[in-house]
């Protein structure tokens, strides 16, 4: 903030425009002395800038580049994508509207994973035999069919010893089986030690009984007699996840219709961003997809094999972890430096669970070296997507497509790079080490935000344990803004604990900002009503003084909360304090309160309640006034809207409407294709433009809607009219020209040939039978050039002549 | 932004949450053994960072404490004025809404003031002289009256010598004077230098000339007869500046009642507040009246006479600048500094006219010992408002307001004061000089805006050049946003032209924006429609790379441009430049588009825009996703409602638009009328039920329009459906039993009525030639009765028999 000013010394008062006067008497002489300012002081902070700009570096000041895992696409997302992302949403706001950075936020979708394949596959196969088996006739078949993927679901996932498993024939020994480990389930304990050492088991565990539960009874009645159509579905329906694995397992081979995945992943991306946008959680500022990146991850892939830090092995391609651990890096000036694998959690190198996790569960280990390494491309086998590439048909493995997309959208490095705490390995660490071995590189990512684990009462999220909630259930019983609020009370790094105390803490924290707005509201249009009208005080006494003073100090303390990594739960203190502390202002009652001050709280608060994503609707009235408060909550006005509908769209729905019955009449009248082109072209030059509809009508039949000022269209539309009349009037001058020449042609050949010439008694004396002169007006015979020249035009006014008579008939 | 974690050394990657891992098998093995992260390498900025921080300190971090010098007010707000505070507002928004910086601006309202109370006291007087001689009967009153008012100003304003000085009763001398001036300022030139020497001159020369216009016929007139009441009115109107002068020095010392001072200032106050807000320009987080704060005022004055730098003169107290300048200060630390006076334009002391300028015309020089010296307190006359003071009944000097008021709010300095460049000298260096001679301090202010002139079509605006525009003529012509744009597209120090070439730019750039917009949202609309289908293509490619390189580019080098003292004419230039590089890549047509890219580009130019108070309406829509591009302007939208006409309109417009495009297709692939009837009923029954708009078709051709909500209508139209379907069963529910009866009849008419009763021999025994029975049995003739009945039987018989046959045929 430099003044530009050119007469400005850097050490006047800075940006002063005053040092340059333009006016005035005796100026020019004072000038003249060079009469100079004295110098200024430079102002020294006295208190400590939080250090935002001492740590946080970006590569290009003021642009944060970020990349941030996006979800894998194949359910509905849940408690924990929302804990995710709302994290993500809020640190970029922060960055973006308190801080002022710019932020290119990149997010990919993942819908090429072994867990979408796997759901895809099943879902088809259950929609293909479900189709097929409807019939009640078919009833005794699906029975037998279900009884032996229940019986294969309890081998695979209940079953402790071989002898607990059954024959996938005998569902009579599955069910011994399973009686017996349910025996031991009853009194819970064995259970809970079960659930602490897999949380999956419990999952199964809950899936087998369900589906015994509605399999053995209509087992027995299909022995003794008819079942009906309802009941063999009811069955089907219990045991999903057996008949669909077992399913899967016969016939998931043969599924190759690429769209069976991609749709699903469609499907799932599309609930995703409903969503997010439920939340709101804005959108990347670029998204994407796996499945559009295939040629620059083998490309990727070809050059890490190239570096020699990844090698084939059964049709896939893997990292080579040990290759990579400690190998010189390229020059970083004159530092020496050496790669490192697992930089974020080397503590985590080696183990085997998150390890698996990571590859996927259709991933074979065939041609891998050392445990530690990982897939870069997978081998697909029938029934999995494939694409080409140099190492046959395969796939993706999953680390590599963020490093690959990363890297396409904001090259070989960036400044933040986040994702949830599950993902730091060995996603995370994965993706760091493909990086810097592609870019040999020393440090891919500076700063990696991992954003904490998500519980619900206390206790992790999952299935089994009956809290595992989905966004829009939990939607259906808090606002956006309320679910918001309760995770910004949270650190976004730490465990976060979705419970009915801390919503409670929301509803009052709600309940007080909403009384406080109304009441500042109140207070703002009764001084309003009052105009400039003066009681002679200035009300700006020690009350004031004091509330000022601490809106101050909040504003300070909440920059200073904001700097220490996002600290969101003490920033809404501050805030709540700072509400109370007017409230108690308030009391001092209307003739006593200064609705300016209030309103400087006020203001405050609401913009950053606003920044932090808890704002609704819009924050300024049409003159761009800031509102009062943070905005009603949309579910509050059951239209949400705060405009007369009937007055803003009846113009609209009556250009509509008369369009309609216009088409109705002339397919009634039968009229004429033209006519309907006609009355198209009328509403969009006409009706439309009135209304400030621009209607631009494209090649593929689908017009695109603008809305622009009438007064625009208007001089565009006229503006294309007169050019139209323009080109016509030049068409119908070319046009009259033509007739011109045309008549002239006829009135030419009104004279037969045989008269042409007959007249001409001043230069000919004598013609032959067709009229052709053949003596000059001596007597002299024509020469022979002259003779021809004579025909051509005989010939000539032949044919004017023929279409002279033509015309005539 | 360091992070809070407590486990994660300074040196590991800076806000990461994973260096605490929280679950998981091993981890507790690993931690055991203290495995680390490896060192993280701390970013080092690759482009010099703007050179905000390092030049603007503010004395608490993040907060920025500014006093603004408000208006005088006794009059309408003119372009002056919309340049000087839209100037401050535009500072304002970019430190807060860009540099995030919280900021407490404090603005004065000047209701003390000798320009107030001579409008006060004259437009009171004028308005007591208007009342008390509407009679008819005072015509020859008022007309002397007003020629002694117009006397006494050609003496005070055009005589130049005392010879061209007239008594005020002889109007013909001041005549000739007048007209002898006149004559001499017919060629013009010695206007033109008096108008240069003083620009007061000539608006009180274009009074003198007006009045004198008005008053001489009327004059003559009534010298040989009858005067009407309009026209003496006339006179008055014409000669208001006049006759208001005249009257204020025959009774202006008897206006003593304050409400004539308050009420003046209070509504001017309003106008100006009107139309700061027309031009959206925010409101002071601290407004102080001089009215409210002549306690305080007091206080100051006295606290500067015990420090010595001030002394009591003629009622008055004066400041002594003689004993000021070079007096040396109260210790600041080590240093040793000296007051000096006129830091600003130290060449514009001893300016007499500056100074004279400064005192205000009611103000006398009894007691001033040095012409340097300014009042710090008045002495007030009868007729001039005035409070009790240690010195006698007085009122505040115009400048030691702003000091005390700031002190008030601000304490005993500040960051930023600001005002337009005229006040520099003697304004604000006398409140620099007052408010450094009270609070003994070195620096007042830290950083001093002055705000650049205003010029229209190249020249100063003045009454007298008959180019004075008021705010609100302004907005007649111009949106609100067109004159902030105008504003914008000039520097904030330098002189501003307010001209039409400026505005042919303004427009320009305001239809490339609107335009710009409309495209990206029509795209974007077009894109939500087609969800996350897939055309397999990642549509992140050379186009779309360069776009967003160019877009950080931009975002660079607007910063660059606001951190080089608010550079808004650069910054304006940056947007439109990126915008018309998006143009380019949006001609790439719609399937070569990526909408990400193009939003990402149209959220920042947004957000930039209404960052400088550009922007109108709302800016998000109910779930808080910015909205595409800087609103409506409120002007274009009737009923002035805050809705957003895009998310309103488009769904509406989006069933026509798509009820046009089929009706092309129809008529060009030459479709039957059944078909348009079928299309129109389906945007009936479908399309418009779903938006809640009812279609009633009616007789006449034109469907009434009704709005309805969706759920209502879906009901009502399967209701319909259901009675629809029920009467069409009735109806061939009856049909069906009219045909059975009919193919009954037919059945019964298939015998001739000859045979109907032959085969009957069980009842008769004899029939007639046509078969009607004659005898019994028993051979008994049958009754007449009897046979008239059969005869009846046979007629009916016959009649069916005929259709039967007819039917057979």
């Amino acid at each position: 903030m430099a003044s530009s000013s050119s007469s400005s010394s850097a050490a006047a008062p800075a940006p002063s425009g005053a040092s340059q006067p333009d006016t005035g008497n005796g100026v020019a002489a004072a000038k003249a002395q060079k009469v100079t300012q004295a110098p200024w002081q430079v102002p020294v902070p006295t208190k400590p800038e939080p250090k935002l700009v001492d740590e946080f570096v970006t590569k290009v000041p003021g642009v944060v580049t970020w990349y941030n895992c996006g979800p894998t696409v194949y359910d509905a997302s849940h408690m924990g994508h929302a804990r995710n992302y709302m994290a993500q949403d809020i640190m970029r706001r922060i960055l973006r509207d308190f801080f002022g950075y710019e932020v290119n936020f990149v997010m990919n979708i993942t819908d090429v994973d072994d867990k979408i394949i796997m759901r895809a596959r099943q879902s088809h196969l259950m929609k293909q035999y479900t189709a097929e088996n409807a019939a009640p006739s078919s009833a005794s078949k699906v029975i037998e069919d279900v009884s032996k993927a229940w019986t294969a679901y309890v081998n695979k996932y209940v079953a402790r010893t071989p002898a607990e498993q059954a024959d996938e024939g005998n569902f009579a020994a599955a069910e011994a089986a399973w009686q017996g480990v349910q025996g031991q389930a009853k009194d819970g304990k064995w259970l809970e030690a079960q659930k602490l050492a897999d949380e999956k088991f419990s999952m199964h565990f809950g899936a087998v009984a369900a589906g015994y539960a509605a399999l053995a009874p209509v087992r027995a009645k299909a022995a003794s007699g008819q079942v009906g159509a309802e009941e063999v579905q009811s069955v089907i329906e219990a045991n999903r996840d057996a008949l669909g694995l077992w399913l899967d397992k016969q016939f998931g081979a043969g599924v190759t219709d690429p769209a069976v995945f991609r749709d699903l992943a469609a499907f799932w991306e599309d609930s995703f961003f409903n969503s997010m946008s439920a939340l709101h959680i804005e959108r990347p500022t670029t998204l994407t997809r796996v499945s559009e990146y295939i040629p620059e991850i083998v490309s990727f892939v070809e050059g890490i094999v190239a570096r020699g830090y990844a090698y084939e092995g059964g049709g896939s391609v893997w990292f080579d972890t040990v290759k990579f651990e400690g190998a010189k890096g390229a020059a970083d000036g004159d530092a020496e430096w050496q790669h490192t694998y697992a930089k974020l959690q080397p503590w985590s190198k080696g183990n085997r669970e998150l390890l698996e996790d990571g590859e996927g569960s259709l991933t074979s280990t065939t041609g891998k070296r050392s445990s530690a390494d990982f897939a870069l491309w997978k081998s697909s086998k029938p029934g999995e997507p494939a694409w080409l590439s140099p190492w046959g048909p395969g796939r993706p493995g999953w680390h590599i497509e963020c490093s690959v997309m990363a890297s396409d959208v904001l090259g070989s490095g960036m400044d933040v790079h986040s994702g949830g705490i599950d993902l730091a390995f060995p996603h995370h660490d994965n993706e760091i080490a493909q990086s810097e071995a592609f870019h040999d590189c020393r440090q891919w990512v500076n700063y990696f935000l991992h954003t904490g684990h998500l519980h619900i009462e206390g206790l992790k999220m999952s299935k089994s344990l009956k809290n595992f909630i989905t966004i829009d259930e939990a939607l259906e019983k808090y606002s956006a803004r309320q679910m918001r609020f309760a995770f910004l009370l949270q650190s976004w790094n730490a465990r976060l604990d979705f419970k009915e105390s801390v919503m409670q803490e929301v509803r009052s924290a709600e309940s007080l900002l909403n009384n406080f707005f109304a009441a500042v509201k109140a207070r703002s249009a009764e001084a309003k009503d009052l105009g400039s009208a003066s009681d002679g005080r200035h009300h700006h006494e020690a009350a004031e003084k004091e509330l000022l003073a601490k809106l101050q100090d909040a504003q300070y303390a909440f920059r200073a909360a904001m700097c220490d990594s996002f600290d969101t739960p003490a920033g809404l203190q501050i805030l709540l304090d700072m509400v109370s502390a007017a409230n108690v202002y308030l009391a001092r009652g209307r003739k006593n309160v200064n609705v300016a001050t209030l309103l400087a709280v006020s203001e405050w608060v609401t913009r950053m309640l606003r920044m932090l994503g808890l704002g609704e609707g819009p924050a300024t009235d049409g003159q761009g006034e800031a509102y009062i408060g943070w905005g009603q909550a949309a579910s509050s006005s059951a239209d949400g809207s705060s405009f007369d509908r009937e007055s803003v769209l009846m113009p609209y729905l009556r250009a509509l409407s008369s369009f309609r019955d216009s088409v109705r009449q002339l397919a009634m009248s039968g009229a004429s294709s033209a006519d309907f082109l006609a009355l198209s072209d009328r509403l969009r030059n006409e009706d439309l433009v009135d209304l400030g509809v621009a209607l631009d009508d494209q090649e593929d039949g689908r017009a695109m809607i603008k809305l622009v000022a009438p007064e625009v269209l208007r001089e565009a539309r006229d503006a294309k009219a007169a050019a139209a009349a323009e080109k016509q009037a030049r068409k119908a001058a070319v046009a009259a020209a033509a007739e011109a020449k045309r008549l002239e042609r006829l009135e030419k050949g009104r004279v037969p040939p045989q008269e042409l010439f007959r007249s001409n008694t001043a230069e000919y004396s004598a013609w032959d039978e067709q009229g052709i002169p053949t003596k000059d007006q001596a007597g002299e015979d024509l020469p022979k050039s002259r003779m021809k020249k004579l025909r051509k035009e005989w010939d000539i006014q032949q044919k004017l002549h023929a279409e002279f008579l033509k015309e005539q008939s």
